[in-house]
This record gives structure tokens, C-alpha cells and sequence, in this order.
């Protein structure tokens, strides 16, 4: 693939000057059975006894063994919290509330064990609970002023990147988008590819998809340098290893958490494109979920991912996916307007997908059209 | 590469019951003249105009314009070092004392601008700034236990990954070993490829062949998992094509400089190996320097790394590289007695490449024996 032009770099997120001085996830460990180790982890951070560390847990974990596990102690309170729907702004404002009632200290620690929408949670809540007003408020690029709690996430699904982000993405009352700033990264990651165990094949596959269609959209983008493609191009080669080759169903597990590792690592200089920016429309309207969004977009851009779209039409067909038919079906032209009204908001992925002129080259008939074939 | 099993994994440095929790680099820049955002990133630090950012700089580079860009105000010091020699921990003693006779405050930075030696030496001073005693004291593992100064790494060669790694290796007065610890890493890295124009052909050519074999012993070691594999791989598959496909000299740049990023990575869990341990040998009796060294030995290892070695000799053919001959000819049996001693005393290197029972697999005759063809 070739490199794109030092200039298109430079406009990265808006930033014409300079490039960014990227934050990385400060800690990591990674190993099967690694998430033993949260407690001693954890003990440096804890000052005393009535600053309680908070765990925010996927549900689905409920009741099984990994629950006793967690090295919950003092006044530690685990609150479980379902990832059906994605993460809001006012289920981030709720959650910051009712910390701020129960304690009288503020936590030492927020942890957060489950896929993106649990990452996404602990993420935006170590942040509002040291920054005032709605979480609506700092949606967007660099709003973020004071550095979060302490913060440390734990993937139990392989795709989103989200472990290794610089952003944290909210439904708002007006929009889909990230908090993104520099003390959004966790301050420390728990990889292990055990607690990926039993995840159910199509969410397997379509959060494993997260990675691979934002990996061919950073590497197609014209924001992509020499550091973003090389872990770009790894993330990419490890999904086409797990989805399309052979192996043990533990050497797919550790390659698949590496990928969305990698894949996250590739936006540092780079951004997502077509396939996200119409995806979020799908979730601001429809709740639909993010990976799953990106499959049901992604079908439909070989015009813009001609060899992506190919390979993962063969991912599917090897897979045996299936997905939901006449999404769209039932939208009225209002609120089809607002779906393509959100989608053409995103306007950094499509400088990233497009060029600066990208207006030119796609608009909202373009967009209806896409989204009447979903 | 077949992954290797857990058990080795967790036998990595010693550590019998858990995975290292490795600490990254917080914070990098990636980009064609980043160099002069360094004022920007200092500028936080900076407590008070007493107290200096301390810029330690390859001596090849006075008198260059890159020496009016670098950021100096209030009583900074530019201190220009020669790299023709491995850094030693009298050298780290001399520079720590010198800077505390020189400046009553404690410097508010540590800046290395240069290859693996001014990086390790900078990494050292920052470290030794704040923790009593000789640097040799804390040659080995852990052995730190107070944080180091503030401290950016630049390299303006590529192939080390001393801008990423956990330690920082230094000619003691009884062997040639690394500060590992967790307060090693940079602070801050900044990687411009645009430094790196004008780097000699033999040097440059070494240096990045430091990265494609410690890649090759990381790849082929007992110690492996997925996270080193996965950095091993792209590191390698950068190192080829910089040294056996076409491309403008721009991207060979980039490309290298990202290798030697993942390469440095790789080591998180993982090790070097053969090559290694025998070019220690030769950097502590001879004063080989670590690149040449790792050359000179891989060579010979064909035994040990049959596709490594094989690829290395295609890339010393297609760019005409000439080796130094009869290095070791010279040697009395006491000399070469003390370089297998050191050789042999890098315990971890010969686990990683052999296995637990690697005395059973290579003893002083067989290292001797492969000196002897050097």
C-alpha cells in the first residue's frame, strides 16, 4: 500500500501544524490467566480502606466463576451492566451520580471487564468523575482538561480496540461520538485471552469484523503515515489469519485479541472511514450495534474497499453469517434524513476516507441509497 | 512460527507465577520533522528556569543545523557525546556527578538524541539522578527502585529499539549488562524519520540488522508468546523489505524506524538470544560495538537460527557489506577464557534460546569454537 502525502497527515483531526503527540495505554500485560494478577495490580493505587475500587461488569458474567475472581475488596463495589444496548451519555451521568452518592471518597479505581460498550463505560466514567456537567459536553476532540481516575480495562471480546484507544464512544442526546482526548487511553490493560472463552460465534464474528473493517479503513485513508499502516497491516494479516486459516481455537483467541490491539494502535495516526461514518448513523437511530453495523454497511462500499469488501464477503461465506434482512425498511423520509444527517456530521472520517473534498464525492443520495440496500 | 508453550512463557526472567506487567511508552510522536514540536513537549516539565533539561547528543552532530533546532532556553546544557564506544557505567557516574556539581537544581529532563548508545545513556543518567550509588549497582533485574528523571528518547538511527525497550545496557567493570526495570522506558519518544538521513551505509546497516536478528531470536525463542510474535513479525517484515525490496529511500526511513519500534516491543515477553549473548562477549573484551558484534557472530549460528542467518547473508550480498577478519585471532586463552565467561553468564538469553536445559546444549568449547571463525 502506498504512503499518502505528508500533507494529508498534517490534517489529521484538524491539527495543521503538527502531528500528535499520541498517548499510549501505559501498562499492559498480557498472558493466559493474566486477569489473577488485577489485584496486586490494583493494591498501589488504593490509598485506603473507604476509596472504593469500582468494577463495571458486562452481565453476562452474572453469576459465573469469573465473578469470584474479581479481587473485590474493602468497600470495592461490582456493578454489572448489560452491553445490549450501546453506552449513552446519561447512563455515564447516571453512573458518575450514583457513585458520587454511595461514597464519600472518590473511587481509587474504575475497572472495566467486558467488550467495547463496557471499555467504552469505564473509560467515560474515570473521566466525568473528575470533570464537571454532562458527559455530553466533552463529545468530541480534545474538550477533556482534567486527567481521570485512575482506569484500567479488561476485553473479554477481541475487536473494538477500544483497550487502546484514545476515545470513548457515547450516544448523546444529539449525537454518536467519541469523547476523545488524551487522558481517555486506560492507564493499564489486563489481556487475557482466556476470559474470550464462549463468546457466541456471530458476536465472535462481527466484533472481530470491528477490527477488520476499521483496519481497511485506516489503511485506504488518506491520514495513514508509516506508523499506522505497520500496525494497521498487522492487525489486518491477524484477522485474515483467524477468520480465514487454520488453528487452534486458543492460538485464534490470543491472534484475535493481538488484532484489536494492533487495529486500536493504527488510529493513532489515521481514522476510521465510509463504513463507520454510515454505521453510526445506524446506531443513533436504530440502536444498532456497532459491530454488527459495521458488516451491514461495509456489504455495500466496494466502490470505496473493492478488495476488503471481497475478503470479508468470503469471511462471511466461510462463517455461515447470517444477517438481518430490510433494516431500513420501515424508516420514514424524516427519519432517513436524520440517519444521513448524522452519518455526513462525521466529518473527519470522510476527510480521512475521501480528501478534504470529500462533499464532492458523496452526498445524501448517495448515502440514502447505501442505507436502502441495508 | 508455532507458538511455544505457556510454561516457557512464564518462566520469562525469572518470574516463575506471573506475566511481567510491561510499562510503555506513554507518550510518542511520529512524523517527518517532528523534531521541533520537542520545545511544546518539554515545555510542561519545565518547573522553573533553574532548573535545566539536560540534552545529551551524538557528537556527530556538532556544528550541524539540528543542534540550533534543539529547544535550549534558561540554563539548559547541550552536552555532546561520542558514540565510537559502548556506554559504560563509569561514563553514567561521570555524567550524573558532573550534573550535580554544575546545577544546583535537580534537572526538570533527561533529552538522548541519537542511536542506541546516546538513548542508553540518557535512560541511565535519568535513572541514576535519582537513585544513590554507582550505576553498576543496579545492573541486572529490577533492581531499581526510585523513579527516574524525566527522560525523551530521539534516535536518529534505527534498529535498537533502545526508544522502546526496559533497559538500558552498559559496560560495567565486571560484565556488559542491562538496567532493566520499570523505570527504564522513556517518558516520551519522538520519532522523526528525518534524522536518520545521512547515517552511513555500514552503520545503518548494522544497527538494522540489530533489529532483524533480535527479531529472529525473539521469533525462534523458548519464551514467546502472542503479543512478542505478533511485534516480532511486522518488525521483520519491515526489516525485508527496507533490506531486500525496492522503495523510495523516504520510506525505507519510515519503515525502518517502525521496525525498530516493534522490534524494541517484541522483547516485552519475550528475548534475545545466541547472537546476542556471543556479541556481549565481543563488546565487553574488544569493545565491538553492539551492531558489528551482532553481526559478525549470527554469521556462525546457522546451527541455531538456519532461515535467519540464510536471509542475513542474502542482505550482506545485495548491499556489498564487508566484515572485519580475524577479530578474535589475536586473543590469548585467558581473553578468550573471560569472553566465553561473559558470553555464558547471560542466563536468560541462552533459557530463551535453548530452553531451561540449555547447559546441556552448549558449552565453552562449542562458543569457543565460533569465536574462533570471527
Amino acid at each position: 500500500m502506498e504512503l499518502k502525502k505528508e500533507k494529508a497527515v498534517k490534517q489529521m483531526n484538524g491539527t495543521s501544524q503538527e502531528y500528535r503527540n499520541f498517548p499510549m495505554v501505559p501498562r499492559v500485560v498480557f498472558g493466559h490467566g493474566s486477569f489473577d494478577q488485577l489485584g496486586d495490580i490494583l493494591l498501589p493505587q488504593r490509598r485506603h480502606s473507604e476509596a472504593p475500587v469500582i468494577f463495571l461488569v458486562d452481565d453476562v458474567f452474572e453469576g459465573t466463576p469469573l465473578v469470584q475472581r474479581i479481587p473485590s475488596i474493602f468497600c470495592d463495589r461490582i456493578i454489572f451492566i448489560s452491553a445490549l444496548e450501546e453506552p449513552t451519555t446519561e447512563q455515564v451521568d447516571a453512573l458518575v451520580h450514583h457513585i458520587g452518592e454511595v461514597f464519600s471518597e472518590a473511587p481509587a479505581g474504575i475497572v472495566g471487564i467486558g467488550g467495547g460498550t463496557l471499555l467504552d463505560l469505564a473509560k467515560a466514567v474515570a473521566i466525568m468523575l473528575n470533570n464537571a456537567g454532562s458527559a455530553a459536553k466533552y463529545q468530541g476532540w480534545d474538550l477533556v482538561h482534567k486527567k481521570a481516575v485512575y482506569h484500567v480495562g479488561i476485553p473479554t471480546i477481541s475487536g473494538t480496540g477500544a483497550e487502546v484507544s484514545r476515545t470513548t464512544v457515547l450516544m448523546g442526546p444529539e449525537r454518536k461520538l467519541g469523547i476523545n482526548s488524551d487522558f481517555t487511553p486506560f492507564d493499564q490493560v489486563v489481556l487475557d485471552p482466556e476470559l474470550t472463552r464462549g463468546v457466541p460465534k456471530d458476536q465472535w464474528f462481527f466484533t472481530g469484523m470491528d477490527c477488520y473493517i476499521h483496519c481497511v479503513e485506516s489503511l485506504n485513508g488518506t491520514f495513514l503515515n508509516a506508523f499506522s499502516q505497520s500496525y494497521g497491516e498487522k492487525a489486518l494479516e491477524l484477522c485474515t489469519e483467524v477468520f480465514m486459516h487454520d488453528g487452534s481455537p486458543d492460538q485464534k483467541r490470543d491472534k484475535l485479541m493481538m488484532a484489536s490491539w494492533h487495529g486500536g494502535m493504527s488510529i493513532a495516526y489515521s481514522q476510521v472511514g465510509v463504513a463507520h461514518a454510515l454505521s453510526y448513523g445506524l446506531g443513533f437511530l436504530l440502536g444498532v450495534r456497532h459491530g454488527l453495523g459495521n458488516c451491514l454497511v461495509f456489504r455495500h462500499l466496494a466502490q470505496f474497499y473493492p478488495e476488503g469488501v471481497a475478503l470479508f464477503e468470503q469471511m462471511v461465506e466461510k462463517h455461515g453469517i447470517q444477517f438481518p434482512q430490510n433494516v431500513c425498511a420501515h424508516l420514514n423520509d424524516q427519519e432517513m434524513d436524520t440517519m444521513i444527517q448524522v452519518a455526513m456530521g462525521m466529518t473527519p472520517l470522510w476527510e480521512n476516507a475521501l480528501g478534504p473534498k470529500w462533499r464532492s464525492k458523496i452526498g445524501p443520495e448517495e448515502i440514502r441509497a447505501i442505507y436502502q440496500k441495508i
